[in-house]
């Protein structure tokens, strides 16, 4: 082991410790540290923005684009809503310890579940600063301990975040290690992490291709993946005219740059041509380029078309694939094809093209009627997301609090053993 | 891409298709072709014994131990109760399609959960033919495509199993494909199968500890490790002696080549000497080899001394490490440093203790006052199991049927969009 290795064993060895006893903490306790992040948050304003003033000033010296610039500042609006975030996590009912499935077996032994804690989430990511502290909060609500790699870009910023959540815990009674950051910029860092099956439990990545990639490839942990939002919109030839344009441009145009934005249209070649033509233009007026096929390419002469690899695209921007199927079953077939497990949509009046396309197509949110920007755990109801997951086992789609738990088996006897 | 590359990747690919199909079709037409199977099994029992024949003269050949022997050995018992466990998952409830937690979102959205088939299962095992039937029949009762993996010294006799379940698949009008054997001992296409991410949704490996880590280390999937049980049984002051003695006899030797079987005993050093004796000396009676610490060694001159690696070892044979603790919180420490997150047991009469015990020892079964060897699907009550998990996520301890369904979320609107 050289230096580094040992650095990270050692982290994640007291991230194991320190979520056994986290394990056993009571939801008063967890609630309290929670409250005094919210408010330690505000009385360390001013600390917080210095360090993220590093950032910036790094970040601007690199060339980051204006974008990426407005992402990393930590504002007064944005510690605001880091609070209010806290506050909130800190309202949702705990789930730890609740027995589910309680059942008397006919040997006498009662079994039941009991949710617990995952132990220890190691959580890396790419994007703003605030990530740091809305996954320490989710992980800490779940009484798991969290181990945090954020983007280099953020150094200075997820540092003293992190320092502020290790102050708290400690300042309330909890360990203070249930929260940590891996304070370097070395790449190895991470290869190192993903090889502490011992001590971590579970790993999500939320970022880009390539991030997932390595990950996944190198982790001997089990691993969540936040990947990309290859979404499709499909239009059946019953479709509400006026809802179809309507979720067309909502999931296109709405906030392009986020995951459950829309990427493909697939229209059926008997929705009258009239209404494709002005689903068509309605995009263009908004500024959305339309890449189509060669059916698509003869309603309109903006439309440029599309290459192969497009139909694979997560562009992130105002730009769409836009292509016509001959049949649901070929919509569907793309999009089990093509999509990346997201979420997909359809748009019809077909009682039984609903139900064809909500049991056979392949992905986490299935919207019939309503625009896949629904897709999150804010508007599912669950109050905050730790992110959306596009892996099948566990957890599927926007994950919260409870996606943060696993379970016992309880068996309690009196003295039963088995014949 | 070699020859055994592309093989495996067709094979994956079918499966998929198959794994499609399959999501789609309505219980009935699942349970026919289940019941079929089971009927397949007793019309072709002379030509699967004949093909076990060859295996069982090869491993004859080979000096595979009698023991070895009579796992491998598909005797008319073995293959009735491979019909009567068919039988049983067919009556089982199907769980897929089943809609849960719905709510009425503000804006009029239908939120729900819907619970759909994981997709494309892989499963890697050593242990004996038999298996080929059970993964086989309860990933097809959860509507999942399945690729079998088993031993080699199996190899005929898997192979004309998963011969008679694809033949009674295509016969019943399902796909052929959804149950699929790789009917190469090449050891390489273990390691193409665990690089087909984009079809294979899940690996599940059943085996020893070698298989195991050659597994985690190097799929691209997803796995739920099936790995060793490292079981304990801590006697606490207050327990009663003869339930001590009972649990402790039951778990180490009432089958003590199984995963759930105990390995180690912690006493405390307040429980009565005469009641350690006792216990010890019903051990030694029943043909146990103790392995023991200093204290134990002290009690009878029958005790070896525990070397440093036992703390740690699943014998799988009638021999047992015992050590004595200094408290309750010590027996839980010492059980999540040298446990396998299998199945945990205490003795005790003290409902402080046992709650301490439930809520701190991690584990996916913990035991108050009853055996380890009650850790199994068919004592849970799932009528059957695909075997028990030793992973945190996804599913913990016994998984059945319901295990191998993932869920997705189901957003029903009037053409809603986002604000």
């Amino acid at each position: 082991m050289n230096t580094l290795q040992k650095q990270i064993h050692t982290l994640t060895t007291a991230a194991k410790e320190a979520g056994y006893i986290l394990a056993a903490e009571p939801a008063e306790q967890i609630n309290h540290a929670l409250e005094a992040m919210a408010k330690a948050l505000d009385t360390h304003r001013k600390e917080i923005q210095d360090e993220n003033k590093k950032d910036l000033a790094a970040g601007k010296k690199r060339g980051l684009s204006a974008a990426m610039i407005d992402r990393l500042t930590l504002s007064d609006t944005v510690i605001d809503s880091m609070i209010s975030g806290v506050e909130t996590i800190k309202n949702l009912p705990t789930p730890i310890g609740q027995r589910y499935e309680e059942k008397n077996l006919e040997n006498g032994l009662r079994l039941s579940k009991m949710k617990v804690p995952i132990g220890v989430v190691g959580i890396i990511y790419e994007s703003r600063p605030n990530v740091t502290v809305d996954a320490a909060a989710i992980c800490l609500k779940s009484n798991n301990a969290v181990i945090l790699r954020g983007g280099s870009e953020a150094f200075y910023s997820n540092t003293i975040l992190a320092r502020i959540f290790s102050d708290v815990l400690r300042d309330t009674g909890l360990p203070e290690k249930a929260v940590q950051l891996i304070d370097t910029t070395d790449r190895q860092a991470v290869n190192y992490l993903l090889k502490e099956s011992s001590t971590v439990d579970l790993i999500i990545p939320r970022g880009g291709e390539k991030l997932i990639e390595t990950v996944v490839e190198h982790s001997h942990i089990p691993v969540i993946k936040h990947y990309k939002g290859v979404c499709h919109l499909y239009i059946a030839p019953s479709a509400s005219p006026e809802t179809a344009r309507a979720i067309a441009i909502n999931g296109k145009t709405q906030r392009p740059g986020v995951c459950n934005a829309l990427e493909t249209i697939l229209i059926h070649r008997d929705v009258p041509e009239a209404v494709k033509k002005d689903i068509i233009s309605a995009l263009i007026q908004e500024g959305v380029c339309i890449r189509g096929d060669a059916a698509i390419q003869t309603l309109s002469d903006d439309v440029e078309p599309a290459g192969e690899e497009d139909w694979d695209r997560e562009y992130l921007d105002l730009i769409v694939t836009m292509g016509e199927v001959s049949s649901t079953d070929a919509a569907i077939a793309h999009i089990n094809r093509h999509g990346s497990g997201h979420t997909e949509a359809i748009v019809t009046a077909d009682t039984d093209e609903m139900a064809a396309f909500q049991l056979r197509v392949d992905a986490s949110s299935v919207m019939v009627n309503a625009s896949t920007r629904f897709a999150d755990g804010g508007e599912y109801g669950m109050g905050c997301e730790i992110g959306i997951s596009t892996d099948k086992l566990h957890a599927r789609g926007p994950m919260g609090v409870d996606d943060l738990t696993t379970y016992k088996w309880l068996v309690e006897g009196e003295g039963q053993v088995r014949e």
